[in-house]
C-alpha cells in the first residue's frame, strides 16, 4: 500500500511534468499543498468522481487557481473523466486543462478562479447555500443538504481586499461548515512576503469570529488530519486552517523561492526533484498501486447511493418538498411561472402613475417573490434605497438560516462573488443591489458571473446624474457602456414598470448567464404600451412610438429616436415635438442591448431600417458606445463628462439632457 | 469664552442647517463626530486657512465623505476661503459644498471621498509620500517635510474590502503619523451593525501592527485629547482610535438611529436638538465668540512663517536641495525634461528587435529614472511581469523609506487609492502596475484619479488575449474599451519602443490627469517611422504607413486601418499585402483614442478623411467602441468573446486576429 508521500508525489509529479511539457504554468502552488489535499481528498471529501453534479457533494474551491495543476490531479487521480491526454495537453488549445480552472469545461471545477481572493468568496457564497437549503429542506432524521464546503487559498488570497469582506461576513453569520486551508509559505510573486505582508493573520481572522488552527505543520498528513477534526467539529465558527508549507516542496533547489511559483522547474531540476521524492516513474505515469491508492470511484459511488437511498425516503415522506428540491436544484422555474409573468405584464403594462425603475423593481420582487422561494436577496448596505427589500424579506443573520436575504454591509465586490458562489452552489436565485457606480468595486465578480455563465442579477440603481444632489463620486455615466462591453452580461436599463417587470423576468428565465438591472432613483412617467410590446419589449430593442406615416411612407421618415431607461420619456416627448412640427419620426426604446443584437436581422432591421441614417441615441451616460447604433452620420445626446452635485433636475438641465436639447440636436440632424 | 462643547455645536448646527436647506444630505455623521472634530482642529491640527496649498500643513481626510458638512463647517469656522453663502448652497449646482468632497472645488478638501474606504487608503498615500519625501529632502534640524495624516472613517469603510489592503499595508511598512479616527456608532445605512458587522476591530487592525486606541468615548474631549496624544506618541505605528460616537448627537428622537444618517431631520426635531444643544441661534447664524474660538488664520498664518523661515535656513545651508524641493513640490519636470525625451524618442525611433511594450517600457523607466527622482513606482506583486522593476528601483519597507518603489502586494485596489494619494500629496509622481485584466479590481480608484485630475500612471502589462495561456480570467477583452470610457482617462496602447517613449513622456508630462499604459506581454515587431512621427505620434493618432498614392489620387483611395498596441503590426502587414494587390491603403496607429480626440478637426480630418468611410479597426478586443471610427460602413477586427487557454498564437489564430483574417475583412469591405 502506497504511503500518504507517495499519494502526495503524484499530484507533484504531475504538476511538475505537465507545466514542463506545456512550458508554462504553476508548480509551486501543487507541490506545496500536495500533502494537504491528499489528506482532504482521501479521508474527508464526499464526492462521486462519476457524478460531479450530485447537489450534495463537498464543494472544493481552489481560491489560488493558478495552481490548476493540483486540482487536476486530484481529478484525473480519483476517477473524474479527465483522462491523462488531458493533463497531457496542459494549457493548450480545447484542452479540459486551461491554466485556470474553468467551472463549465473540466468535470469536477466548481468556480472559475485565478483572479485572487474570488474563489474564497464564491466559497463563502457555497456555505451560505448550503446552511440556507438545509433549513429550507431539511428534515428530522432527513440531512438532504448536508455538506462541507474546502477551500485553498494563498497568501495572494489573503492580501486581496475581498479576503476581508467575504471572510467577516462569513464570521458574522457563523458558516460554521466552510473551512478554509491558508497556504502559508511566505512567498509571492515579487518574493519573500515579509516586505509588504505582515499581518498577524490568525488574530484577524480570530477577529472576524473565525476558529483558526494555527502552524500546522503543512507536509505532516497526522497534523493535517487533526486540524480538520478540530474543523468539523466547529457548530458556529468558520474554521481557518494556517499551514506552514514549502512552496515547491520536493524541487531540491527551487523549493522555498518564488522562482517555482510560476514557471516550469526545467529538466535537470524535475530530475532531481524524481529521485529526491524517491519518485521513480516516468512522466505522466502513474504505477497502478498509487492509482488505486487515489480511486475514489466505488466509494464515491456508494457515498451517493445512502443519500439517493436518503432521498427516496425522504421523497416518500415529504413528497412535496422532495418535488420542490428537485425543481430547485435544477433551476427550473415552477410551473406557473408563465403565468405569473403574464398577469404582471398584463398590470404593469397599463401603468401611468410616476415612479421611479427602483420602485418598480420592489413592486415586481412583492408580486413574484412569495410564488418564487428560490429568490434570494440583498444589497451591500443600501437595502431601501436599492428596493430590494421587498415585502417577504426575511433577512438571515448569524447561525440564523431561515430567510431569502443578506445584508451584505457595505461590501460590493464581496457581495458579488458570494452570489456567484450561491448561483454556482444551485437551489437559490442570487440578487444584490448597490449603486451603479459601485459597480466598479464589484466589477471583476459581475465580469466572473458572465465568464462562468452564472444566473446571478445585479440590481443598480440610481443609475445617472438622475440621482442629483450626492454628485459626479455617485454619478453613474461610463458604467451602463462599460456594463454592456462584458462578454455575456444582459444590461437592462428599463424606462418604467412594464419594462421592469420585462427586466425581472428575462434576468429570472435567463439560465446560462448574468444580467444587471440599471434603475433609476427618480420618477419617471410610464409610456403607453400596446399588446405588441408584451412580445417585443422581450427582444431588447422595439418601436414604443412612432409617427403615423412611419410605416406607409418610407421616403418620408426623418429620424429614428434611440433611448433607455429614464432618457426614454424624453425621447417621447421630443418625439412628439418633432412630430407635431411635421417630422416623421420613430422612437426605439432599448432596455437591453445585447438581447437586441442578438435577434435576427430581419427584426433587428425592422427596428432600425438599415437605409435610415438619421439616428439619434439618447442616453445620460458616455455617448461613444452608441455610434454602434448610430454610425458616423448620427448623433448622440449623451453625458461625456463626470456629473454635478444639484438636485436631478438642474443636473440634466446643466448637461444637457432635456427635450428641447434632443430636438435641437434632431433638428440639426435633418438639417445636414 | 466658548465651551468645548459649544464649539463643537456649531457644526452640528450648520450640519443640520445645510442639509435641512438643501433637503438633502447626511446630518449623522457632522453631530457623531463633531466633539472628535473640535479636539482635533482646534488643539492639533497644524494647516493655514490662508494657504491649503501650504505644502507642509497636517493632512486631514474625510473617508466617511457623506459627513461633507462636517468638512464644510470646519473650514468655514476656521477661516477658509469658504464664506457662509457657500454653505447655505450646499449640493446646489456650481456651489463649492457639493454632496461630497471634491478635490480641486473647494479650499481645503484634501480628497474627493465618497465612494467609501478610499479616502482611508488616499490617506496612507499621503502619509507614505511624507515619510518618504521626509527621508529624501530633511536635514539634521530641518525637518521640512514633517506632518500628520489624520482620517475620519466609519463602519463602512471598514466594511470595504480596500481597508483592508491599505491599513494591511501601512501596518507593515510601519506608517507612524498616520492617524485613524474610527466614528464606531454601531449604524450603518441598513441599521444597527451587528447584523452584518460583528468584527472585533481593534484586534483587526492590530493583528495589521496598528497601535489601537480603544474604548474612546468621541463626545469626551478629554479622552479624544488623550488618544490623540498616545497616537503622537507612536514612534513606528500607525493608530487606530476607536470612538465609540452617537450618530446624529443631539438630535433627540433621531440620535443612535439609521434615521438620521442620510436624510434631513426635519424643522421639529431641529428645533428641538437646538433645545437639547443649548444652541438658541438662527440657522446659518454663529455667534462671535464661537467664531472667534474657531478662526484659526493667525495661528496658521503664524505656523506658515515659521516654517518658510525654516525653509529659508534650509535654502541657506542646502540651496540645491532646496531648489530641486520646490521644483517637486510645484509637481514641474527637470529643465532638461524636454532634451532627455527628445534623445529617447530618437533612439527608440530605430529599434528594430522584437521586443514586448512592457520591456519597452521598462527601458523607458531605465532611461529616465535616473533624471527624475520623483518617479515612485511599483507593482502589485508583479514586478518582473509588469517589467515596473527598473534598473534604479529600490523598494521602501518597514520603516525605511529611502526609495522609490512599493511592493504593495497583491492589493490592485488598495495600489491605485494609495497612489491618487501619493499624487494629492505631491512631490512625487506615482506608478503602479498589475495586469490589465485586473484594472477591474482598482476600476474606482482609476475613476477617481480622473475626476480629480491627478497625475498617476498605471502601468497595465499582459493587454490581451496575447497573454496566452493563463486563459480567460487573466485576458483583457472588455478593459482597453471600458477604461476608454472614464472621462479624463488617458489610455496609451503602444505599438513598439517608440510608441512606448511617447506614451510614457505623454504621461508624465499630463499634470492634470491620470494615465493608463497598456503594454503586450508579447514581443512586438518595432515599425518603421520617420522624422514626423515625432511629433505626429504624440497627437494620440497618426499616419503609420500609405501605399504611395495616397495622398495624390484621393479617388483611388480604397481603405484606411485603424490599429493599436500589438495589432498595429498586423494592420501593416496586412496593409502590405493589400497594397501588393494593388489597394490604395492607408495605416492608422492610433496609441492614445483620447489624444487623437483633443486634436483639432483639421488634423483628425488630415489622418481620417471624412469622406473615406470603409475603415477597419483592429484591436484584440471587443469591437463596439471602434465604431466611434468606423461606423455602420467599416468593419471591426476585435475579440467580442472571453479568451482562450492557449499559446498566444494559437489564441491569435483561433479568434481570428490575424493578418489572413484583416486583408479578408478588408476585401469584404472593399467588395460591399
Amino acid at each position: 500500500m502506497p504511503t500518504r508521500f507517495q499519494l502526495a508525489n503524484a499530484i507533484r509529479a504531475l504538476a511538475m511534468d505537465a507545466v514542463q511539457k506545456a512550458n508554462s504554468g504553476h508548480p509551486g502552488m501543487p507541490m506545496g499543498m500536495a500533502d494537504i489535499a491528499e489528506v482532504l481528498w482521501n479521508d474527508y471529501l464526499s464526492h462521486n468522481p462519476a457524478n460531479p453534479q450530485w447537489v450534495n457533494r463537498d464543494r472544493f474551491v481552489v481560491s489560488n487557481g493558478h495552481g490548476s495543476m493540483l486540482l487536476y490531479a486530484l481529478l484525473h487521480l480519483t476517477g473524474y473523466d479527465l483522462p491523462m491526454e488531458e493533463l497531457q495537453q496542459f494549457r493548450q488549445l480545447h484542452s479540459k486543462t486551461p491554466g485556470h480552472p474553468e467551472h463549465g469545461l473540466t468535470p469536477g471545477v466548481e468556480t472559475t478562479t485565478g483572479p485572487l481572493g474570488q474563489g474564497l468568496a464564491n466559497a463563502v457564497g457555497m456555505a451560505l447555500a448550503e446552511a440556507v437549503l438545509a433549513r429550507q429542506f431539511n428534515r428530522e432524521g432527513f440531512p438532504i443538504v448536508d455538506h462541507w464546503t474546502y477551500v485553498f487559498a494563498g497568501d495572494g488570497c489573503l492580501m486581496e481586499g475581498i479576503s476581508h469582506e467575504a471572510c467577516s461576513l462569513a464570521g458574522t453569520l457563523g458558516l460554521n461548515k466552510l473551512v478554509v486551508f491558508y497556504d502559508d509559505n511566505n512567498i509571492s510573486i515579487d518574493g519573500e512576503v515579509h516586505g509588504w505582508f505582515r499581518d498577524d493573520t490568525p488574530a484577524r481572522f480570530e477577529a472576524y469570529g473565525w476558529q483558526v488552527v494555527r502552524n500546522v505543520d503543512g507536509h505532516n498528513p497526522s497534523e493535517i488530519k487533526r486540524a480538520i477534526e478540530t474543523a468539523r467539529a466547529s457548530a458556529d465558527r468558520p474554521t481557518l486552517i494556517c499551514c506552514k508549507t514549502i512552496i515547491g516542496f520536493g524541487a531540491p533547489t527551487l523549493q522555498g523561492k518564488e522562482k517555482c511559483h510560476g514557471a516550469p522547474l526545467g529538466e535537470a531540476e524535475i530530475a532531481r526533484a524524481r529521485a529526491q521524492l524517491e519518485w521513480p516513474y516516468a512522466p505522466f505515469e502513474i504505477p497502478s498501486e498509487i492509482r488505486s491508492g487515489w480511486d475514489a470511484r466505488a466509494a464515491g459511488a456508494a457515498r451517493e447511493q445512502r443519500w439517493l437511498a436518503l432521498l427516496r425516503d425522504y421523497a416518500a415522506a415529504y413528497p412535496a418538498e422532495a418535488a420542490e428540491f428537485e425543481r430547485r436544484m435544477k433551476g427550473e422555474l415552477p410551473a406557473d411561472w408563465p403565468a405569473q409573468v403574464a398577469a404582471l405584464l398584463a398590470e404593469t403594462r397599463t401603468a401611468d402613475t410616476p415612479v421611479a425603475t427602483r420602485k418598480a423593481s420592489k413592486n415586481v420582487l412583492d408580486r413574484l417573490a412569495p410564488r418564487l422561494p428560490e429568490l434570494f436577496g440583498g444589497s451591500a448596505d443600501l437595502s431601501e434605497s436599492n428596493c430590494t427589500d421587498f415585502k417577504q424579506h426575511q433577512a438571515i443573520g448569524y447561525r440564523s438560516f431561515a430567510g431569502n436575504y443578506v445584508h451584505y454591509g457595505v461590501r460590493e465586490f464581496g457581495m458579488a462573488a458570494i452570489m456567484n458562489g450561491i448561483a454556482l452552489h444551485g437551489g437559490l436565485i442570487p440578487f444584490g443591489g448597490t449603486f451603479l457606480v459601485f459597480s466598479d468595486y464589484a466589477r471583476n465578480a459581475l465580469r466572473m458571473a458572465a465568464l462562468m455563465k452564472q444566473r446571478a442579477i445585479f440590481v443598480l440603481t440610481h443609475d445617472s446624474i438622475g440621482l442629483g444632489e450626492d454628485g459626479p463620486t455617485h454619478q453613474a455615466v461610463e458604467h451602463l457602456a462599460s456594463l454592456r462591453l462584458i462578454p455575456g452580461m444582459h444590461v437592462w436599463r428599463p424606462a418604467d414598470p412594464f419594462e421592469t417587470a420585462i427586466a425581472w423576468a428575462a434576468a429570472i428565465e435567463r439560465k446560462d448567464g448574468p444580467s444587471v438591472l440599471a434603475l433609476s432613483r427618480q420618477n419617471l412617467q410610464p409610456q403607453a404600451h400596446d399588446e405588441a410590446h408584451m412580445h417585443d419589449a422581450r427582444r431588447g430593442g422595439y418601436v414604443l412610438w412612432q409617427s403615423e406615416d412611419f410605416l406607409q411612407a418610407p421616403a418620408a421618415r426623418a429620424l429614428i429616436l434611440i433611448a433607455t431607461g429614464s432618457e426614454v420619456q424624453l425621447a417621447f416627448a421630443a418625439a412628439q415635438r418633432l412630430a407635431a412640427a411635421g417630422r416623421c419620426v420613430r422612437v426605439v426604446s432599448m432596455p437591453c442591448v445585447e438581447v437586441f443584437l442578438a435577434q435576427d436581422a430581419a427584426y433587428r432591421e425592422s427596428v432600425l431600417p438599415p437605409q435610415l441614417r438619421r439616428r439619434l441615441a439618447v442616453e445620460a451616460g458616455v455617448s461613444a458606445y452608441w455610434r454602434l447604433f448610430v454610425g458616423l452620420d448620427g448623433d448622440v445626446v449623451g453625458v461625456d463628462r463626470f456629473g454635478e452635485s444639484a438636485p436631478a433636475q438642474a443636473v440634466f438641465e446643466y448637461l444637457g439632457v432635456t427635450v428641447d436639447a434632443i430636438v435641437a440636436r434632431a433638428e440639426k440632424l435633418l438639417a445636414a
